[in-house]
């Protein structure tokens, strides 16, 4: 009976945050630029001038995490201090920078009986954000949906709870001040997961969820979403040197795809090198990734080349190791190469070096990942490296947006019509 | 235990269906406009000769319908003859002409490191589409999808079964003919419930699915899936007639979104009048639509107007009729509205008839529906109306594609981004 209750109450919360939240969308689709780029400045000056409440929030949690002995990273990824304050006020007042997607006509036809059409972007309504630790990703979040126009119900790491909380009082208060609703920006203050749960059945409220985070919180709410989801499970990213690769440029791009920050998604995972020039690339390269501290794990030929390198597996291909480990295959071409990254990739990031336009041409048109490079590195699959400022994530997804996506890829768009009577015959 | 075994019969064909459909998706992915084109014609040539087999193949799915004394409407939907296949086939071949979307590129840009990025147009890749009764629809589907790179299974009505077979027969032939993969359009030989809901969990193979039919249908495709769903609910569309608003115009625009096919999604099911022109505007308005066969509910002011009006109740105001029906109610202007169609409205399509820009004005940035139309009838919230060509279906989702569904929102899109040996800083 108690447990009844129980999820009777968190339902309930669950539609107060989403219907409050739709409400508050309604008035933020209409909300103009000046408006929603004066909140942001002043969310950003409010940030700065409570960076002291922040950094003692933060102190709790880290006082929390040692209870439970964290490593250097996530003791590293979850500490705010002033300076972190200051660069976290710094990316929300670059989101004023940005164009505003709402309003923005995408296209407009007249039609031969007089029809004006205009294709006209709005939000999506309200988002549903649910992420791990970083504080920073909070204000993030919060200054891309607001400013796109749409209501957000974040939900962050219960190891970030105080933190985000006290962020969020910032936030709340810039709102009021700024005159735009509350409820534009929620914070869940429940730990349930069945809450998440409640939440993401709520289609008639909620326009989209994305979770961002590991690929277990990411499977689970895919897996439980009845609205739409905005994700990538996993970035196996290939860099692939092709027989007619410039071996110096060919060096630099895996050694920067792979080591300049290997726990991201577009990190490369995975090196494929034409048997036409393995003896020659393949023994330097791998001796500046080990010089690097990455463990390799090759294919035979690959250890016949180089022979400290530990046997790769299936599994090893498959896998997204986030870390300083790389798997390195010799393949027979251009042809193997694509077969081996539509069977063991994420259609994320992966990358051909060649000086032969042909079969550049013919693995960006083969390869189907989200983004597909040509003598460049993976790591460029970015919001910021693309151009379209700071990015909510980066999709896999073939439906709605792909690859990273920003602003408006967090819109929709309407149809609107103009006549002078028409009707139709 | 023959319970199991069956449900995992069905399992194994949903996943041999969806494999299937995967591995002839990457092939038409890559398939040359011409290719799909030439196909696009050979399929029309053959339906059109072999109409005589079709017509047969009706026949049974006729008499079979004789059996359980279908409505008039019912068997006008289901009968094909030979100039019913010659438009079919007609359909086919203005698909020939649409421009083909793989491969434009919907953006360029170079970065400040010199990085040339690409986003360019890419085939969803398998879509499931499920749909009822009427046959033309088979082809549609099929020469839509296939030109736009995709796979498709189709899943059509139990009551066109013999139908549909026999003009799946002469697709698969044609494709044949063409050197296209005949799994580029399945057709789902089992009628089975479950069988539907097997292939809406294949989220691996599936990107899409698209049901078109009855409410009940799509509501039971939206609540299983795990892919996916590009639909509406319903069309409830109004027409709001301003205080400001041409009266004749209004009056045409009316009975035309009423009246010219009441059966549709973008007819309209509810007039709501400015309180300063109703006197004036509904007696002639309503004598019309009365004489046109409608059938008239309405609010207490416009009853005390016209007295043989019935009462419309809140239900009537929610209600899709898709018949000769509709509801009407007096307003006191255009915030109550806006307010009325946020309340009952679907999202599909609503106009205003306005002589006062402001208004229009107000009106299309407050209604957020799929379309929304100024002085022209609901009923060109169409593909066609639009310019897109043929469409797959019309959407009220937000997420993806929203309005009129041609070519372009059966794909999605990725990035190609070139480069000189950059690598990440």
């Amino acid at each position: 009976m108690s447990t009844n209750l129980m999820h009777t109450d968190l339902e309930r919360y669950a539609l107060e945050l989403a219907q409050g939240a739709r409400a508050a969308a309604r008035e933020l689709a209409l909300a103009s630029t000046e408006a929603k780029n004066a909140w942001l400045r002043q969310l950003a000056s409010s940030l700065r001038r409570c960076a002291a409440e922040v950094v003692a929030a933060n102190q709790l949690d880290l006082d929390a995490a040692a209870g439970y002995g964290p490593t250097a990273a996530q003791v590293d990824r979850l500490r705010l201090d002033a300076k972190r304050i200051d660069v976290m006020a710094g990316g929300i007042e670059e989101v004023v920078a940005l164009a505003d997607p709402v309003g923005e006509v995408m296209e407009s036809t007249r039609r031969p009986n007089g029809l004006a059409i205009e294709k006209v972007r709005v939000p999506l309504g309200v988002v549903f954000f649910i992420y791990e630790s970083r504080p920073n990703v909070t204000t993030d979040a919060a200054a891309l949906c607001v400013k796109s126009g749409n209501a957000v119900i974040l939900r962050g790491g219960k190891e970030a709870a105080h933190t985000n909380q006290a962020v969020h009082g910032v936030i709340q208060q810039s709102l009021r001040e700024c005159r735009l609703p509350d409820a534009a920006v929620q914070l869940v203050a429940v730990a349930d997961h069945s809450l998440i749960n409640h939440l993401l059945h709520l289609d008639e409220y909620i326009n989209l969820a994305i979770p961002r985070g590991g690929e277990a919180l990411i499977r689970r709410v895919a897996a439980e979403a009845r609205v739409p989801v905005m994700k990538h499970y996993q970035g196996i990213c290939h860099v692939y040197v092709h027989a007619d690769a410039d071996p110096g440029m060919a060096h630099a791009i895996v050694l920067n795809a792979k080591c300049q920050r290997p726990g991201v998604c577009n990190a490369a995972e995975s090196l494929l090198v034409d048997r036409a020039i393995a003896g020659g690339f393949l023994p330097p390269m791998l001796a500046s990734l080990e010089q690097a501290g990455v463990e390799i794990r090759g294919c035979p030929e690959t250890r016949r080349l180089v022979p400290s390198v530990a046997p790769a597996t299936d599994q090893d291909y498959a896998t997204e190791y986030l870390d300083l480990k790389i798997s390195v295959r010799v393949v027979d071409g251009l042809d193997q190469a694509v077969e081996h990254i539509g069977r063991f990739g994420s259609a994320h990031t992966d990358a051909i070096v060649t000086r032969n336009e042909a079969a550049a041409r013919d693995f960006t048109r083969r390869v189907d990942s989200a983004a597909v490079m040509v003598n460049a590195s993976t790591r460029f699959n970015d919001g910021g490296e693309f151009g379209l400022g700071a990015e909510i994530g980066i999709s896999t997804d073939k439906y709605h947006a792909r690859g990273p996506c920003g602003l408006r890829e967090l819109t929709s768009y309407k149809y609107i019509v103009r006549g002078d009577g028409q009707v139709r015959a």
